[in-house]
C-alpha cells in the first residue's frame, strides 16, 4: 500500500522492552497525533521510523520498500526531534544550506516568511537561542524541507501561547497547501486536538488506541451525578477513570453505552475531550483518582 | 503593609531595558499568575524578587523591610526557576538535605508522598532525570520548603498531561492546607486559569494588567458576526485583536461595552478566556491577525 507501514517493531534498551510490538499505518495526506506519557516510547518509535536508531525486530516500509538504509525512502521523511542536532556556533541561515545539502530543494522564501512571522533573526547563532526559539527554528526547518512525511516530536516545547497559536495555524495552512503528511507527538493535547485527524495512543510500548479522532471521541463519555446512581448506570461498562467531589461522582467511560439502560434524571452524560480521554487511558492502572 | 511590595524596579542588561518600571503588590494567601511572552522580563523580575540578581533601581519590600541582603526576609521566599541549580551527581534525597540546610524545616514526609504520586525514585541522581522529571523534582522541593512565598517559573515544562493535572491538584490542595502564597509564571495559561485569583500581565518590561482574574475577564469579549455589523458595533471600543473567516469577523474587545448600542441579531457576544485575552494583549501591536 501507499504510505508508511510499521510492522512488528520491537526495541529493547539494556533489558528494558521500550517497544513491545508496534504495528501501525500512516497514510499520505493526513495529520496524525502520536500521544503517550513521558517514557512511553514515542521518541524511540519516531527515531526508528526515521532510521536514526535500529529496532531489534520488525520493519518500516514506505510505499512497499523498507526504509532502513534506503536513502531514497529516507529522503521522504523528516524528523524534528527534541534533541538539538545543530552545531551551536552555526548561523541559522547557514543551517538552512546544510539542510538543503541533505534533503535538496529547501524553501528559502517560505523559511524567511516564517522567520518574519515568528520574529526570528536568521543571522543569530543556534547556540544563542532560548529554548523557545530553538524549537521555532527547528519548526521552520521542518516546514521547509521538501519531504512527504514530517514527524514533529514536541513541536511546542517552550513556546509561549502566541507562538503556539501561530504554529497551529501555519501547520494547518501548510498541510492544506502541500498535502504533506504530519505525525505530531505532543503533551499539549487539548490545543492540537482540533487539527488532528487520526490518533495513536501508546502506553508501555504498545499501541492502545488507533483510530480517527472523531470515531474515538464518539465513544468517550463522562457520566456524573450522585455516587449510587452513577455506579449503577455505569456498572459493567468500560469505566477508565473516576473523580469525586463530596457526594457527586464522575465516571469516565470509553466504549458504547447501553441503550437499554434508563438514564436517571440526576445523572448527566457529557462527551470527553481528547486530553481527558488520554489522561484516563494512560493513568497507572487501578489508580483511581 | 503585609506582603511583598515591588517598588519602581528597573533593570538593564547591557543597553537593553528589560524591566522599565515595575510596581506591584503580592498579598499573603493568594495564588497569583505572572503572565508574559518569552523575553518579556518575567524570569528577571522573579530573580530580582528572590534576590538572585540586583535591579538597577527600585526596591522589593517584605512586610515593610527590604529583601535585599536580608537573610530573614529571604528565608520566607523560594524561587523554583527554569535553570537547574543542582549538582548533577547528587542523589535527590541528598538534595533535600541540602535544601534543609538553607531553608530549615524541610517536610520529608510530604516530599516522599509527592515522589510516590509522581512515581519518582529518590535514589536517582539529578543528572539522570529527563526534562519532565527535573521539573517534577524541583516542584517537590518548592512545595516542601517552609517558606511563606513560593515563586514557580515554568512549573510544568516537559510534564505530560497526567503529571500536569496532578500538579494543579497538589498545588490547590497545598494552598488550601497551608495558606501559602504562590506566584506562578507559565505559558500554559488555559490549564491554570481556574486556579489563579489574581493576574499580572507583563509586556516589554511593563505591567499592563494587574487585577483579580474574575474582574479582568468580566470585561473581555469576543464580538462576532458579519464584517460590517461587527465593525459598526465595536467602533470606538477597545478592540485588541481580530480574526476573520470569509465574511465572518471576530473582534476581541477588552473594556466595557457601550450599553446604549443595540446588538444586531446577526452579532454574538461571548466571553474571552484568559489565554485568549493574553494572546491578544501581547501580540505585536498593530499586527492584525
Amino acid at each position: 500500500m501507499n504510505g508508511i507501514v510499521v510492522k512488528e517493531i520491537k526495541k529493547k534498551f539494556n533489558k528494558k522492552e521500550v517497544l513491545k510490538n508496534i504495528n501501525l499505518q500512516i497514510k499520505p495526506g493526513k495529520i496524525y497525533g502520536l500521544l503517550g506519557r513521558n517514557g512511553a516510547g514515542k521518541s524511540t518509535l519516531l527515531s526508528i521510523i526515521a532510521n536514526r536508531i535500529f529496532p531489534n525486530e520488525g520493519d518500516v516500509m514506505l510505499d512497499g520498500s523498507t526504509v532502513f538504509e534506503n536513502d531514497e525512502a529516507l529522503g521522504q521523511l523528516y524528523l524534528m526531534s527534541e534533541r538539538n542536532l545543530y552545531s551551536k556556533g552555526s548561523k541559522l541561515k547557514q543551517l538552512f544550506v546544510t539542510t538543503e545539502l541533505l534533503y535538496g530543494g529547501f524553501d528559502y522564501n517560505y523559511a524567511q516568511k516564517l522567520a518574519n512571522i515568528f520574529e526570528l533573526d536568521l543571522n543569530q547563532k543556534f547556540g544563542k537561542l532560548s529554548t523557545g526559539y530553538r524549537t521555532i527554528f527547528k519548526l521552520i526547518v521542518s516546514l521547509c524541507v521538501p519531504v512527504k512525511y514530517v514527524f514533529l516530536d514536541e513541536p511546542v516545547l517552550g513556546l509561549d501561547a502566541n507562538h503556539r497559536e501561530l504554529f497551529y495555524r501555519e501547520l494547518v495552512d501548510n498541510y492544506v497547501k502541500t498535502g504533506k503528511t504530519f505525525v505530531i507527538s505532543t503533551h499539549l493535547i487539548e490545543e492540537i486536538a482540533n487539527s488532528l485527524e487520526h490518533v495513536f495512543v501508546i502506553r508501555d510500548g504498545q499501541i492502545i488506541v488507533d483510530g480517527d479522532v472523531e470515531d474515538v471521541l464518539e465513544n468517550a463519555y463522562l457520566i456524573s451525578g450522585p455516587v449510587k446512581e452513577v455506579e449503577q448506570y455505569t456498572s459493567g461498562l468500560n469505566v477508565i477513570g473516576q473523580e469525586t467531589l463530596g457526594n457527586i461522582q464522575g465516571n469516565y467511560v470509553f466504549g458504547e453505552l447501553d441503550s437499554e439502560r434508563i438514564l436517571p434524571d440526576t445523572v448527566t452524560v457529557e462527551k470527553m475531550d481528547l486530553q481527558k480521554l488520554f489522561i484516563n487511558l494512560t493513568n497507572v492502572r487501578g489508580q483511581k483518582k
